[in-house]
């Protein structure tokens, strides 16, 4: 996994061979195939953790920040400017998100889940449908970023998307918008590719 | 492509075999590869041409509903309705609507532009931010359908679907669960499984 991650880092997942995996893990090429049953699913895994590290990270915001809405713009914002800056993440997030049955029980939906919670719990978010607005905040998110990756939307669309969000949770569209822009922390993930 | 659709129709793709294609169809099993690179190429164009189809149908609701908010609505619920009794028209939809680089210039995206567009126009929909509103109420439609496929939301899914996509688009909260609800005229969309 460890070389895996540094070869697709430094090359990208495409020029990146098992042999070369092996060769830099300083195992047999055959033993790749005990763990793992083809270069797919070695990215895949490589891609899962960066996405946890993703969210590591940016649990962190909860730390600093107190107002629950902002923690959640904050992470949308990051994870917007994530996947614009490292395609291939955000591909793969696109790809697999929905597609998964415990979405909301892992990974980047987990986390949705949580912040949405914390929001409602805290009268900072009103939804009459919880599920529903789960359901669709995620997929709004994951539409920003795809339109994102297409040129549909600018390099604004951090704030653009965390607006929106904060608005299909309830906020008033100015004090959403506000939120939307305040001042960023940074987050300390890690890329997946060496810049 | 129409001895694809029938025979996908009736056994299902998994079950359907080139060869069976093309004895269907009456023509050499070699002739197959001039037209479609693999069983999952044509299987493609045969969901395309479902979504299209349904698209064309769901597009005579403007014909009887004035209201556009109504219109997007009755859409919406028939989306999410068609995605719970054919999943692999659904999964379909939820593999390939984000991934395309001109998805709202195509399908069923196209027609949401179109329909979002004209509730704007009609002062019937009030959004800051049209690009990100567009995007987001699509992303919202697809992991509603997504969360139905899954079992996350049950069988009132497009109707609650339905209501937080016209919140989204501005209406207020009751006047949305108000319209969502409304009689849901029928569709003349044809199966692509038989049932």
């Amino acid at each position: 996994m460890r070389a895996a991650r540094t070869l697709m880092a430094r090359k990208g997942i495409g020029s990146t061979s098992i042999q070369e995996i092996t060769e830099t893990a300083d195992v047999g090429f055959g033993s790749f195939y005990n763990h793992f049953t083809s270069k797919e699913a070695i990215a895949g895994a490589v891609m899962e953790e960066a996405i946890e590290s993703f969210g590591d990270a940016a649990d962190q915001l909860a730390e600093t920040i107190e107002d629950p809405a902002e923690v959640l713009a904050a992470s949308v914002r990051h994870a917007v400017m994530r996947a614009a800056s490292d395609e291939a993440w955000g591909w793969f997030l696109i790809r697999t998100a929905l597609a998964r049955a415990d979405g909301f029980r892992r990974g980047l939906g987990r986390r949705l889940a949580r912040d949405i919670r914390i929001g409602v719990e805290r009268r900072r978010f009103t939804v009459e449908d919880p599920v529903a607005a789960m359901l669709a905040t995620g997929g709004a998110i994951l539409a920003i970023i795809a339109g994102r990756l297409q040129g549909e939307i600018g390099s604004d669309a951090p704030e653009r998307a965390a607006a929106l969000v904060l608005k299909l949770l309830g906020l008033p569209t100015k004090e959403a918008g506000r939120v939307a822009k305040r001042p960023l922390p940074a987050i300390a993930a890690q890329p997946t590719r060496e810049s």
